[in-house]
């Protein structure tokens, strides 16, 4: 296995990175010659080596877990870190579910003969080298690195502190099993330095690095796009809604609010806002949805006519319209229209996953046609907005970006395209 | 027709392009309820307009004529910006076009039932606000907005100061055809201002504007990045590349060096460097193109060993390698293998357009693959990187990035997609 920096030799940041940088380019370079078969051939012994190191993984992990708690991480984040039996098998099932998905590489987006006899073809290629930026999951080292090698890019792993030995590890794994398939191992490095001026240093490099990704919460993103010379793609905040249309199946808007706003909170798909059409509100409907968030334990803030639907409702101000809040909080709101609930949608949601419970046809065309977001949903919980249901395999984000890539985003949201053209001598008149 | 401001009327220029801004926001929100056939019939009647107004537009055309030469601009400069009956005619065709082509939106992109039922399609749809900041040439009004129009789009247009009469009569017609098929024409605005605040306000209005894409000289696009809040499609230099392999034909590989360099000098598809094979150069073959290109006229910058093959070759500087030079001169260097070709065209070239002259199917390959570039051409010339070649019809630019969209970019490349779902009530559990 290929030896590692490790933090106490590295005196000077910026040659550092630079390092990093120049290796992770021609790393880049030389999977070109890669043929698929020798990706996957990688990625399935990464997934053994995985799965091999079980108690290594157990034990760097057992030395994170202990600093967290030495400088008290709340139960949820150490919850995020752990890494047990049943998560190596989860990581490792996942690498091999990558390996085993349609190489997004050479697939011929389209592609004609020209009238001059030139053979077009839009072929899809790596970008080159990708940055991911993440906080405290250490699984993101390992499916990230795996996304980037099905997609034939070079990548630079820059994880949080508190998961340094658990992200080593992983790391270790990926880059032996790189090295089985006779890959160059610098394919996937990982940043060994947590000086925080390596971040600034590596987004200013736009000469060796094609994309940057941030994951984690909106100060993180904030800063790298503040940085970035390198093009960003970003996932800000899910601030979703449930409309809860006047032609519905009562049951049906029941289930959903609750499990768009239960089922998990603490997730940027979970719903923040549920907004009732006024005869939702005046039919009893309306009474219905908040009991049953009541019962589930949630607090609801709520308009002035949704206030008077259950003494626990709390009044909702202005900045509840564009609260994250993932937790169990829901703000509540009654709109006159379909029309007034889209509106309302494209000017407080963060254009992540929006969804519509209605029996009418027509309703739901014109709720999917005018609200501008990445996932648009007819009855059924905005729960479902991620790259494993859409079976994409694991994400690598998602984007609340237009450009490039929206919503979940998979191994072949990591390529780009060239133009490819074969003549016989064409020249232009 | 509807009421333009003008200039004199503005004061704030900051208030003025919030208010214009608000207005592309709204315009792009009404255009979700406008079907393909009357997007189609506003072009055709903007074609209409544009025919019918060819007197209107000479006229107004020849003031900016008339100030160009006060102002002392170049022969070419005045070129670029004139008006007459051949480029009325091919305006109007241009649009016709457009028209005529296959609608982007609404494609799915890819679409599956997923194992829960639930029917999944990623569908393509507008971007929202685009605003196109260029220089010189009034045409780009109209192929922006029509292509704009033709995505779903609404427009922002901010051109150069020297066609501001010529750009306004112009945007007149499109605002005109906008109207006669029904639909709002804020979908394009021309920015009446020239003061250069403007464009620096309407690049931080991200909550409004989608994409900026400017059409100039580096300076511009600089300037454009430098300032943006929103994103930008940049398209850099043009430094593109022949290389010419050792195994080839040899009069393909003379006509082709030809064309590539001399049939049209001052756009970024033409040649800047041509890369000989040692072999090619020990052959004769190399001294064949060299005499070639100087009997066109054509000043050749050569490393040592090319500058051997004729007297009027100069001595190459490291500085020529990077160099676009838009006129009659060329850059010319021998490489020991394909490798070192591909190598020398990732480290020096802008990614815009490489091409090859081999008559080996391996070597054709291998520089298909090792090539980072927006256009990888096999025995041809680098003259043909263009949306119209491509069948794209009028190109928006040409993209020298790999985020989004690569090379010629037609209406196509003006538009994202969402992720719509149907379902019948699914939760997640």
């Amino acid at each position: 296995m290929s030896s590692t920096i490790t933090e106490n030799q590295i005196t000077d940041t910026q040659a550092y990175c630079q390092q990093l940088a120049d290796k992770a380019y021609a790393a880049s370079r030389s999977l070109s010659g890669v043929a698929s078969q020798q990706r996957i051939d990688a990625l399935n012994a990464i997934a053994t080596r995985i799965e091999a190191s079980a108690e290594f993984l157990k034990s760097e992990n057992a030395k994170d877990l202990a600093a967290g708690e030495a400088n008290g991480l709340s139960s949820a984040m150490l919850d995020r870190l752990k890494i047990d039996d049943t998560r190596i098998a989860s990581i490792a099932g996942s690498v091999r579910e990558i390996a085993s998905q349609t190489d997004p590489l050479g697939q011929i987006i389209e592609g004609r003969v020209l009238p001059n006899g030139l053979k077009l073809s839009k072929v899809r290629v790596p970008l080159g080298v990708v940055l991911i930026i993440f906080e405290s999951r250490p699984n993101v080292t390992s499916d990230a690195a795996v996304l980037c090698i099905k997609s034939g890019n070079a990548t630079i792993l820059r994880g949080g502190k508190e998961a340094i030995h658990s992200n080593n590890a992983l790391a270790q794994c990926v880059r032996g099993g790189l090295e089985d398939a006779g890959i160059n191992p610098d394919v996937v490095q990982l940043v060994q330095t947590t000086d925080r001026a390596a971040v600034g240093a590596l987004l200013k490099m736009d000469n060796r690095i094609d994309l940057a990704i941030p994951r984690g919460g909106k100060s993180l993103i904030k800063a790298v796009v503040e940085q970035a010379h390198i093009p960003v793609i970003k996932h800000y905040t899910g601030n979703c809604h449930v409309y809860v249309d006047n032609v519905c199946d009562e049951q049906m808007a029941i289930d959903i609010c609750i499990n768009a706003k239960t089922q998990r909170t603490g997730v940027c798909n979970a719903t923040e806002t549920i907004l009732l059409h006024k005869d939702v509100v005046a039919s009893g409907l309306g009474k219905k949805i908040c009991d049953a968030l009541i019962a589930k334990g949630v607090e609801i803030r709520g308009d002035a006519s949704i206030a008077k639907l259950n003494d626990k409702i709390k009044a909702a101000t202005p900045q509840d319209w564009d609260e994250e809040y993932l937790d169990m909080i829901v703000a509540m709101k009654t709109v006159d229209s379909l029309a007034d609930a889209a509106t309302h949608i494209n000017d407080h949601g963060s254009r992540h996953t929006d969804a519509i419970v209605t029996n009418d046809v027509n309703h739901a065309d014109q709720f999917v046609q005018s609200v501008d977001t990445a996932n648009t949903f007819v009855n059924c919980s905005t729960r479902f907005s991620d790259g494993g249901e859409y079976g994409l395999g694991a994400e690598i984000g998602i984007s609340t970006d237009k450009l490039h890539a929206r919503g979940p985003m998979g191994a072949a949201d990591l390529t780009t395209y060239k133009w490819v053209i074969y003549g016989n001598g064409q020249v232009r008149g």
